[in-house]
């Protein structure tokens, strides 16, 4: 007998069937005599149908009054989940998240979880009941009802693993698993069977849109198993995302991440004095805005030196504003921008015992004629920024080239 | 500066415009010095919407998760009047039933209010806010969530004006207020100013259905002024119920209720035996039909008697059924029955100390030759069981006899 969390979105229960069909899903768990505590979101649609009223009233509605408004939408899955469990002769109850004391601080629409009481989980659990709590939904100190914002019924799910210590915790999902890079650019892609918490942030925060950072950083912390698996299969296996020393089959390398959200901007010609990339990167961090990948280099002209950093695409027009700015400041010569590029990342636990992953990431681009523009690389990983028009030139040649098709 | 509650039902509640349209009322008092709590129910159709999804899933859902669900839909309207509150520029908070601790008892779709905690309440009042409650919801002692069932709504905001002592609770509706009459048979009745809560709770049990029964209770029990009025139009004065105490005008009959919904059931021929009445009644009671009207008469044949009762027309066929049986154990002659009836009835507090009002309404009656097939009194009200048909010429001939259209 296990006790395990299982999470299912907005898809899964998007309609009467669906949930039906959940239901049979968690039955039997149930019968093979398993524990089973259900997080749900809401029916998906329900969000934006609520968002869209409110915003009939307020362009920008009182984040407390929203909260009140969008909690209702779990809120209905909970009760027909656990209906749909009661009409297949398996006993449930449903709690919405203040019910359970998910206690939060007080960030409406991007609260973060404090604390749970699982003493109402653990006793309905002991009354052979399955229990569906809300996803996505907690309470502050002072009984305010407050979200998690986007992706937050992962986290509740995890969350809740963690505090009732449960063997795993399962989230459902319309992909069967994270796989060694993405299935509609490399056909060969393969499902991997574990990863490692630090792999999967790392993939995660790269593109592999598969999870939200948050409920694996919150996994890591609290070491709890997690599954993505699909929930339009039978019997899935998924992917288990857990700490490195449970991983017995451990690959050099793991995965090959993308992002194509991410533009480049380039100072030309700056005077190379002391300070200047704190010069350059103040005013950018000071309007909020992340840089992630830099270089700085000698230009070719004496004395002088180019500094490039990339940004996500939506703050690409403000950066180049900014750096204009900049460039009259320091005397630079002029602003280059760039926002067809992408990033190609290798991710792999392996990497750090293992020397010339680099060498042989960069030696496969040259014989691609791939031109790499910038470097950045971590204990686990090494991100290259190149040309768009490369990138499935470049994930697939090296996919086949570290062996990723291959169990 | 008073302190007055106010009731929303869910045709006032019904779009985005409206909800609107209900704020800016609610401003009207707020800006007028007022302390403001709102109490309001779902949005119109939402609850039905809500049932035909549990339907999909169970036959007969769970009475527990069934509240979960519905309780979603003043959520629903607590937090959009809130936000219209605010784009107004009046500071506004919603609370639903757990929050404000209405406590309930257990009883899933037909809870019973035991408390309610007004510290919050009070809290947000003096912090200036317009406080908005959702209705028909609190939770049980265990903090499950439930409902009070159909009308429950107007009971949330009797029993907050109660809990707050507010100096008036103001039921807003489609119609303006209480009538002397029902306007669409007597286009002569007049709305009344004033009627107190025993007058009130006849009318309402007789077929005027302007108010549930049960908040009147509520409303009288806690000595709770309570006023019907019009969401409709503007600044509206409607109707006050309120203790007899506080009625300055006091008319001998206020007004003239009637009700469509009862039929007649009759054992003719039965020996005239002690205890008789008790045999007759005992089934029909142990099969939960309620009994309105009774009449026990001699039989023109030597020792029998003639045993007849009004009840509710949904019951009318199983009444018969139990009669047709008690009929062959007491060797009765035959059961008749009638379910072209109507019930028509003078309610006025004076009744107590004017005589020959009963005289003065069967005097009309019989001048317009209505036949009075059944009465039965108490010490505020006459009512008589006529034909169906003279329906129209009872009420009209009354209400003029009385001078109900007068001032």
């Amino acid at each position: 007998m296990a006790l395990i969390v299982q999470k299912f979105g907005g898809t899964s229960v998007a309609s009467v069937e669906r949930i039906k069909s959940v239901a049979k899903k968690i039955k039997t768990f149930k019968d093979a005599g398993d524990q089973v505590v259900v997080s749900v979101s809401a029916m998906s649609g329900e969000t934006n149908r609520m968002t869209d009223l409110a915003h009939q009233i307020q362009d920008k509605p009182s984040l407390r009054e929203m909260d009140v408004l969008l909690t209702t939408g779990e809120q209905v899955t909970i009760s027909l989940l656990s209906m749909a469990l009661q009409q297949l002769g398996c006993d449930a109850i449903s709690y919405t998240g203040s019910q359970v004391r998910i206690t939060t601080d007080s960030e409406h629409g991007k609260a973060r979880i404090k604390s749970i009481d699982s003493e109402l989980i653990v006793k309905s659990l002991n009354e052979e009941k399955v229990v569906v709590i809300a996803g996505f939904q907690g309470v502050d100190e002072g009984g305010h009802i407050t979200t998690l914002g986007r992706g937050g019924s992962d986290t509740t799910a995890v969350a809740l693993a963690a505090a009732l210590n449960a063997d795993e915790c399962q989230i459902y999902t319309d992909v069967d698993g994270v796989y060694t890079a993405d299935p509609r650019i490399e056909p060969n892609a393969r499902k991997m069977n574990n990863i490692s918490y630090e792999e999967m942030l790392e993939m995660a925060s790269l593109g592999s849109k598969v999870l939200q950072i948050r409920s694996v950083e919150f996994a890591s912390k609290y070491n709890v198993s997690l599954r993505v698996l699909s929930s339009m299969i039978e019997n899935p296996i998924g992917t288990l995302i857990t700490s490195e020393e449970k991983i017995m089959e451990e690959a050099v390398i793991s995965g090959i991440a993308h992002n194509k959200d991410e533009a480049k901007v380039s100072l030309i010609g700056v005077p190379d004095i002391p300070g200047v990339a704190y010069k350059i990167l103040k005013p950018i961090s000071d309007n909020n805005i992340e840089v992630d990948m830099i270089l700085q280099s000698v230009s070719s002209k004496e004395g002088l030196a180019n500094f490039a950093f990339t940004v996500h695409r939506n703050d690409f027009e403000e950066s180049k504003e900014i750096l204009e700015k900049v460039r009259s400041d320091l005397g630079a010569l002029k602003v280059q921008s760039d926002d067809k590029i992408v990033k190609v990342s290798l991710v792999g636990i392996g990497m750090r015992s293992h020397a010339g992953i680099a060498t042989k990431m960069f030696e496969v681009l040259h014989k691609e004629n791939v031109n790499i523009q910038m470097i950045s690389t971590s204990e686990i990983k090494i991100s290259v920024a190149i040309d768009e028009k490369y990138l499935e030139l470049a994930v697939r040649s090296l996919h086949s080239a570290f062996d990723l098709d291959k169990e």
